[in-house]
């Protein structure tokens, strides 16, 4: 039987890909009690980074916002290893912290977070409202737009 | 009857606002068992940021000590509301993560964010004594010069 | 009698310092419950920042891993002053976060901070296994090469 979550994906026409392999000594989360603790995504999309450069730049602020959709199904992956394939055990999204690849003179990386934030929301409801911190940063790991990572609860 | 840290406020002279509503699909803070996750704050003042550009250039790092305080204060504000206006119930400044926007060649980080530790340490006196991470970053949501996040424990 | 992870880091001829006492109005860590937050490091040795500058410009990728790996250390420091010297109280390092200075260009964060993630797993072994978070930052405080804060869990 599917869950609440898993037909909540359906009906939006979110695929939840396998959680990426680690590249090196880390994993894609740890679990602390009832928190997950989720390593900081990037947009890859079966194994490539499907979004590169600099929002602002390159990158226009949709493509950005994109780019943080696809980091929050690749945090969704990973917490579907967490909770053995049962996201309906997601109590909360506590924290989402985005990081914004963009130069000193951009300013609107809550615009391109919402991506991520509003997918959360879409897809856990009230559940999916969190707390956020997001930032503009100069570049990240492989050149990607956005990076996100979170923290949820279990219940 | 004023609690021990409200009365503390007012012989700082510090005004906590209400908090500030969502602007998007995120919410100030979340509470997971006695911790409260914070969102990170910009030195907002009646929904206007009070001090906006980079720390090092326009902004001098007084002026970057100061939003840090004002972020400070807004951290004050989400706390305010998670513990239904009983700022006693916190029983520690677990963390507090800085981030100013700055240049390549700025290095003073951790004096701007002093303006946010020290008052930490004055409202909430040892209680305030946090963990803390601070980093240059090249910009920031709406151009403000500094952000703060914060984790508490509740008693 | 030394614990199982003090013969590790003997045999890996890895030497913790006493933790660095602070600065200003933060403390090196903070307990709460089983989960110890420790404040972002930086590279120093003996008091002096030992990697300073922007990695991929006059710091290397290989001096950039040098500087990940002190920054560890650095945390083992903390963490020692928190668990009373004893790291087998130690049950997971829950997540690393990872600041690189570096320019627009520069790609290979994962790297660099890999220098910090492989001694974890070196000392911990299984336990060492963390979530991570790595970022590019324009600068840091004293103008560290890299920064790296961590999330633990005690036994």
């Amino acid at each position: 039987m599917a869950g609440v979550v898993d037909a909540k994906l359906a009906e939006l026409g979110i695929t939840v890909p396998a959680a990426a392999a680690p590249l090196a000594n880390y994993i894609g989360y740890n679990v602390v009690g009832k928190l997950v603790v989720v390593s900081g995504q990037i947009p890859l999309v079966d194994g490539k980074i499907a979004v590169t450069g600099k929002v602002g730049g390159a990158v226009s602020i949709e493509q950005g916002q994109h780019a943080a959709r696809i980091c929050f199904v690749n945090l969704l992956a990973q917490l579907k290893a967490a909770t053995g394939g049962d996201l309906d055990r997601v109590k909360r999204v506590v924290r989402l912290g985005g990081f914004i690849a963009s130069g000193a003179d951009f300013t609107q990386h809550a615009m391109v977070m919402n991506g991520a934030s509003d997918m959360a929301v879409a897809v856990f409801g009230e559940k999916g409202k969190h707390a956020r911190t997001t930032i503009g940063v100069p570049a990240l790991p492989g050149d990607a737009a956005v990076e996100v990572e979170g923290m949820f609860e279990l219940e």
